[in-house]
């Protein structure tokens, strides 16, 4: 199969031993806050590439900061380069905010809990993407014949808007065989999943202004229009909140349905709708149904709201008529539903019942759907069986990481998204954690992976992205 | 007609000479920033009811301090203390929050601007209280009859919380014949206005948690309940935002209609809906009909959202299903309606909606509806065209000040609006403002109004609230 034979005591033995090389490492990434829509922290987003690059060649490999017109991104190889063979391994190294009063500590501050890292990014993305590197050095060391080629972006959490033209330029230097991302998320812990598909994303901000300055309820109340109040109706009328289904004319119209095996293996892959609802920490779900719940999650188009602010904040009440509103939405795409007719859809809806609505593009992302068999497919599935002891289930992930089809468009490669993290370790959530057992076990599986995709044989171009 | 004689020229000169004391006072006033709603002004609350006092008393009069259970309550008098009659003044001198990013500078600052003077409480209610205590000064030292009481409250812009059992227990040492409240404001510049009657409020918390963190979007989104959106959804049930019709079942049940001759008089008010718009601040309406909105205002209840908030605030998107919403809300009532009912009522039809939402009681002021007639009414009518050259208009008041339900009561005194704001001042907006033309006219017609009243006769006994 590869000219890397893997020694299984041989890698454990690696593994453990770079335990504390791990956690230093993901200690200082943590410790950069790397929160790419603040751009107050734009200087600590450049500090983190600069870092991540250093991280790069202390594995014995070489880095460069690519400049993209926003924040910059950091490609690096290990390996010969003497190949032509390469696999490509995709992480982000950019973070969400992490303002959530929930936080138990500086989310800024790696805090080690036995096997836990809680910090903002340790789960999404910087654990998995440093379990790739150092599974990296390790296939390089041991004889992989295929390079590995790293791809770590820092505008993941805000849509990637230069990462498409970034990878256009870059991808001739990136002669790649496949894929790996590693940034999504398992059915639950001791249930693997192999992602083939994601959600796009449309964002919009939705703002309403009826005056200049906030007015006395008393003085005005009756006769002044009231812009949260006018929002709040747009909002419920573009998606019924009890159920979720959207209200937006033509919303569902270009949506692709699931397959009946794709929902078969749904089904079958472990999903516990109980587990999935306390590992998320919700209180009751729209249904209990545990199809419904799949289907919404994975294959169905969303309407959320994603915060709304206006008018009085602070103790008590103040009773004031207030003049401005602003809510963030986004809505999440299916196949072959396109961002920009949704983003239409969505603004001639809210400016049919209310004209003095601005609805503002908050970014969009293409949705993604790619192979559930293959060569590569398949390696993927047994790294995963080999490093974990089960199989995964191919299921499709519900969120978007908008470089997966740049990736694929470019480099004209397959995308394997192969995730390490787990419902609990809570993408985007306050408290966000990663463990040593999924990166151990992540860097066990990447290793075998290398070793597997480096001798599937020549490369198959021309590669053709799955037709929906 | 009484014993003090006004000396035109005399009033006038006392009134020009006094200026520059008014606005020392009213520096003063306004940079203790008297925040009611805010816990930690409740060390600056009680400065300002020390200040207050020693206003009284550098008047000339006698002040205490008097402990309610919550903010203190000012008791002041001047005149000889011997009269048995005497005309009770009401003004308040905490003042709303002053959080508004518009202000254009500091809200607690006092800043003279010719004849404009701007900070937060200028014209609610610090303004008009300095007016009325100067008047009395001139009043009193020139030979009035009857002793002006102060009744100065620091709780008016919290709903009045122990108002009516402070003043309760205070009756017996205010033997009045009739409240002067100055906490209203005019039809327009030019157009003065006394109201007879004034919109109750029920105020109130909706607040919706559907888990215990906010999740991930790409993760949950579908599935997981969206607070914002099941919070607005909500709040669109409870009133078509678009005409302010509210839409809680026997909401309007109560509310005794506008007499018709009640509706005239606002008509030939000098009511303008242009100038009303204008000096608001507010780009439309959501009516231009005269009649409907002096009736919306004046004459109806109303259901209000005051603020609402849940998720993401920050920079950009954060593509998260929010867990938490809240909004505060509330209805002004009119005759015959009932806070507690009222109360009762959204809580059933919100809870009818959604039963995961927690409807808190915020506090309720009762609706009032007094004299248009009678002495008192005509000594105030003649007091503000001797003062500002035009008779005022009886109309009502769309806002709630629930001492003056309190006084009627204890007092067994009818209570006269005679306000001296203007709608482009800006009670509860940024950038509120008073001025020295209002000060001054006001100063006049309040020294004529305590002249005539000390002249109006034996105190009849007992009154009677007028039935609706």
């Amino acid at each position: 199969m590869s000219k890397l034979a893997i020694d299984d005591a041989g890698l454990d033995g690696y593994i453990a031993a770079c335990r504390n090389e791990y956690e230093a490492a993901l200690r200082a990434l943590v410790e950069t806050p790397t929160v790419s829509a603040d751009p107050a922290r734009a200087a600590d987003v450049r500090r983190g590439a600069t870092l991540a690059a250093e991280l790069i060649r202390q594995c014995g490999g070489e880095a460069q900061i690519v400049e993209t017109g926003g924040h910059p991104l950091v490609l690096g190889r290990l390996g010969s380069g003497n190949t032509k063979r390469g696999i490509a391994v995709y992480n982000h190294l950019d973070v969400q905010p992490a303002e959530e009063p929930e936080w138990q500590h500086d989310p800024f501050r790696l805090r080690i809990d036995g096997e836990r890292y809680v910090g903002r990014g340790t789960t999404d993305d910087k654990g998995p993407a440093l379990a790739a590197l150092f599974a990296a050095r390790y296939a390089v060391q041991h004889g992989a014949t295929a390079d590995v080629q790293f791809i770590w972006e820092f505008e993941e959490e805000i849509g990637s808007p230069h990462f498409d033209a970034a990878i256009a330029v870059q991808a001739k230097r990136l002669p790649v065989d496949a894929v790996l991302v590693s940034d999504t998320v398992w059915i639950a812990r001791g249930i693997p999943a192999i992602a083939y598909g994601l959600r796009g994303l449309q964002g919009a901000r939705l703002v309403l202004e009826t005056g200049v300055k906030d007015t006395h309820s008393g003085l005005t109340g009756g006769a002044a229009r009231n812009a949260v109040g006018e929002l709040a109706q747009v909002l419920s009328r573009c998606c019924n909140a009890a159920t979720g289904r959207a209200l937006i004319p033509g919303f569902y119209d270009d949506a692709a349905p699931l397959a009946a095996d794709e929902v078969r293996e749904f089904l079958a892959s472990g999903f516990s709708v109980a587990e999935f609802q306390r590992a998320h920490g919700l209180r009751s779900l729209r249904t209990q149904d545990a199809e419904t719940v799949v289907r919404r999650i994975w294959g169905e188009p969303t309407f959320e709201v994603h915060g709304i602010a206006g008018g009085y904040g602070g103790p008590g009440i103040k009773t004031i008529v207030p003049q401005r509103a602003e809510a963030k939405v986004s809505m999440r795409l299916v196949p072959n539903q396109e961002p920009a007719r949704m983003l239409r859809l969505l603004t001639a809806f809210v400016q049919s019942i209310n004209p003095d609505i601005r609805v503002e593009d908050a970014g969009a992302l293409p949705w993604y759907l790619g192979q559930r068999s293959g060569p590569y497919a398949e390696a993927a599935r047994r790294a995963i069986a080999y490093a974990f002891g089960k199989s995964p289930a191919f299921v499709r992930e519900g969120g978007s990481i908008g470089a997966v089809v740049a990736m694929e468009r470019h480099l004209h490669a397959p995308v394997l998204l192969m995730g390490l993290s787990l419902p609990e370790h809570g993408y985007h959530a306050p408290n966000e954690y990663f463990d040593w057992g999924q990166a151990a076990g992540g860097m066990k599986a990447f290793v075998r992976f290398f070793a597997e995709a480096g001798g599937i044989g020549a490369r198959q171009r021309p590669w053709q992205p799955r037709a929906v």
